[in-house]
């Protein structure tokens, strides 16, 4: 099993300090305004970024807990396979959201509809691009299904 | 710079051989089958994924070159911010594919759409929710004026 290195390239900055209550998707944290503050060497590759409406914050989810097969997800009652889930105690707890860009500034970016923890190590930064990234109308199993409107997390990954 | 080690999860079969001549995207991957292999531990996390039309692959750019803070992206003829373009030469080669999906069969999938190498390292399998993920009138920057219509890889990035 090949061992695959990152280092993080930035912090992000929420106004989420512990998991219950944070938002468990950007379609649930209108108007919650979060910062990325890049680490300096990497100001230079942020250049034409402003020009998209949003961007992918690719992030280490560093406060998951270890990583189960099958978990209860926020949105619904049952236990599903984690794959089948957006849930946090993944193997690789890589977290991914699509956030509105406010403004760049230096190496600060402002955003909006943050859902991750205050203080999460930045991995990536990708434009967000509805040619490659919109897909409308795709099925999505037992989401589709579910009777539960949660919005924001509790403490079951923690 | 706190550093972060993942684990591969598996193994992303595809035709693509090389670089050159690879889809940039699933947009463009068309009928272009692959297989997902995962490694047997993570079986149990499959079950429930087979109700989603596409998953998110994320992966392990592995054969991708050093990164650089500015890109001629394929898709334009001018130097970009790296951060602006979907380049596979990123600080973190982390690439993320949104393929369709057409069967689950025990540690194997098979997907349509694909874009990455042969051989490319899994890291994380997410399923597609068009509530988080489909943002199709998203203000798109400069890809949205570019004048190239690539939709393959060269050997720019090797």
């Amino acid at each position: 099993m090949p061992r695959i290195l990152f280092n993080s390239i930035g912090v992000i900055c929420t106004p989420h300090k512990e998991q219950s209550g944070t938002p468990i998707q950007p379609a649930f944290a209108p108007g919650v305004l979060g910062t990325v503050s890049l680490f300096e060497e990497y100001v230079n590759a942020l250049v034409d970024l402003d020009g998209f409406e949003r961007i992918w914050l690719i992030y280490h989810l560093d406060r998951s807990k270890l990583w189960a097969p099958r978990v209860i997800p926020y949105r619904d009652t049952v236990e599903r396979g984690l794959f089948a889930t957006r849930s946090p105690a993944r193997p690789n707890p890589i977290g991914m959201s699509a956030v509105q860009l406010l403004s760049v500034n230096g190496r600060t970016l402002q955003v909006e509809g943050v859902d991750m923890l205050d203080g999460t190590p930045l991995l990536d930064i990708k434009p967000y691009v509805p040619a490659f990234d919109a897909h409308s109308t795709s099925r999505a199993g037992w989401f589709d299904k579910t009777l539960s409107d949660a919005t924001v997390a509790d403490d079951r990954f923690r």
